[in-house]
């Protein structure tokens, strides 16, 4: 058969956890969590196949859950969104990336994406038959050079994909960003992707500058959530889509046919775990603390600290070590050092070295003591 | 937005389930069970939670699933699947069926469907650029016109579809059919997407003709199989593709940047009920009795049974009662009489109505008592 994606190896993810598994290595490569989600949750789902919500749910979402969302959305970021229009629950927050980009890529159409970048953008686009424009961000601050944005944008422009908190780099977009970004687009036929799984992962007393809040960016945008990465449940699967009635609407078409629905049982447990108006309290100073620790562990070694302004990664350049590839040095660290991070170049299409490492800090106390033991040796 | 699917509307599932909700009617239209799962997989997929299965799984799935679906399938169909490069757990059968056209149909390939035809097909196809082609099968045997197909076969056809147990028809594939089959494909460079998933729901003491049961047909074949409709828990939405490994690879490149994988405790609770020896045993007579309980109600009324021989639906034409179209006649049997059906002309692009409504018979045998008594009043 003829290959639709060519160029396409194993995900780095897949990659380096089984390398990490192999070697018996502290695994900080994969973007999930060591410690497990609540058990609150897990009585929650029991409850609910118990209650017998074991078939299918309608194609949008579960309405009660929708209703949470849509309550919370107003809360946190002062936006209404009818759940019977505009919310839509997915298989988590890639299912919801690759069916946004399906419902409104035609062939041909140009995509902006800011590299580096997490690695299933690029791919959608191209089944699609869309054309990746990309721009390669410079470290340590991995700013949007605007400028630049918009020499890019053409009148096939159709898509700017967005992602902040940002995987993997860890910075936010600032109120600047949004200002350039609503300029850039007014009176453009250009729609937003934005990619918001880490939304409450953002540290230092910032705020998430979500589309949400920004009315004339909102009206244009499909924004991307993850109860997964929310409620440290990675392997739960489950995500949801915010868009205006007309995106959403497009959206639900690919989505009936890609997916129908998604789990029951779980969509009525986190309905009922969101009524709980603390849900979201503590969860940037859970990670914030963890950010610190694992920091100020890591400021004893000889890698140089970029900065972390959201997310639950840390990045980390380490020319003071090595010169080697950032690829070599990664599957280095894990085969004798016992520590798997993922190589930022994995994030470029052109697999771009800046020699940077990926750190995920979503893990125990000791298991971040553990690795900054091994990680102040090199 | 410029609509990627500017025909489709909602499903007719979610059109019909809502307005058996809103008129109270008994819903025999959406294919769903109205009786629970096994509790003893509840319990499994609890433990697995607790265990702490919550985060993401391998993006193939869960290794000790795989290996309990490769034990079955040489047991039921005696085909040898490697677990390791050859099967794929996906979020339930639709979500399989749309991976597995995504990887492998181009630009103008052009892919063969018989209808009346599950509704995710097409959508998927055009979504790639692909091209439907299309031939109507004639009730009440639907039989495969093999003469016919040979004639739509071109240089560009990539790929022909097939589902047996048949959704909406309740027809299943002959050995006379798989001879025709493979006497049409031998030496042509023609994909199977062979959708099995009322793989157990085969009646009268025939088999199921796999397409795993023949070697020549298995090694280009991508085969769907769904738990859901096997466990009768349709809201898990869990299912897996079964291919050779080098149609396996290509369906895994799409698989990892549509969902990257599926549910995790899920998985586990699945793969420790599979180890159960009897697991599969009593499906086809459980659903066979539901069949003939459901068959002689409606003799009783004045619809014309047509022929079932797997799968969970019971079709049925109205002549003697209506010459109204499907739609209507489904709609008005749903407000006044008070069950819901499935009009089979949602089944096929042209709307073609050839009154036929299908009815949904996995329920209870009361649902099915009082579903009865109202239609044969009719
Ligand atoms: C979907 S696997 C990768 C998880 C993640 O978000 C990351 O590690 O970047
Ligand atoms: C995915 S909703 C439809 C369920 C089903 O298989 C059917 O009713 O045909």
């Amino acid at each position: 058969v003829i290959s639709k994606l060519p160029q396409t190896g194993t995900t780095i993810f897949t990659t380096m956890s089984a390398l990490a598994a192999e070697h018996g290595a502290i695994n900080l490569s994969q973007g999930f969590p060591d410690y497990d989600c609540s058990p609150k949750l897990v009585e929650l789902v029991h409850k609910a196949m118990q209650n017998g919500h074991n078939q299918y749910a309608p194609m949008a979402g579960v309405m009660a859950l929708r209703e949470q969302i849509a309550i919370k959305t107003e809360k946190l970021y002062g936006a209404q969104y009818n759940p019977e229009s505009e919310i839509t629950i997915t298989a988590g927050g890639t299912q919801a990336v690759f069916t946004a980009i399906s419902a409104v890529i035609h062939p041909n159409d140009e995509v902006i994406i800011f590299e580096p970048a997490y690695d299933c953008y690029a791919p959608a686009i191209k089944l699609m038959g869309g054309v990746v424009k990309s721009l390669e961000l410079e470290p340590p601050n991995y700013r949007i050079p605007w400028e630049m944005v918009k020499r890019l944008i053409t009148n096939k422009t159709r898509m700017i994909i967005l992602n902040s908190p940002h995987n993997p780099t860890a910075t936010i977009l600032s109120r600047e960003d949004i200002d350039e970004l609503s300029a850039l687009v007014k009176n453009q036929d250009i729609l937003i992707l934005s990619d918001e799984v880490y939304e409450h992962l953002v540290f230092d007393g910032q705020e998430h500058h979500s589309m949400a809040r920004y009315p004339e960016l909102q009206q244009r945008s499909l924004i991307i959530a993850s109860f997964g990465k929310t409620f440290h449940a990675t392997g739960w699967k489950m995500g949801y889509c915010l868009a205006p009635a007309y995106l959403t609407a497009e959206f639900r078409k690919i989505h009936q046919f890609l997916v129908f629905s998604v789990n029951t049982p779980l969509q009525y447990a986190i309905a009922e775990y969101l009524k709980d108006e603390n849900t979201y309290l503590n969860l940037p100073g859970f990670f914030q603390e963890k950010r610190d620790y694992f920091r100020k562990g890591l400021e004893q070694s000889r890698f140089q600290l970029l900065p972390c302004a959201g997310s639950y990664f840390q990045s980390v350049t380490y020319d003071a070590i090595t010169d080697e590839k950032d690829t070599d040095f990664a599957i280095r660290l894990t085969k004798e050092i016992g520590v798997a991070a993922i190589p930022v170049s994995a994030f470029y299409r052109k697999g771009t070295d800046r020699h940077v490492l990926r750190f995920c800090f979503a893990k125990r106390q000791e298991t971040l003591d553990k690795a900054v033991d091994r990680l102040i040796k090199v």
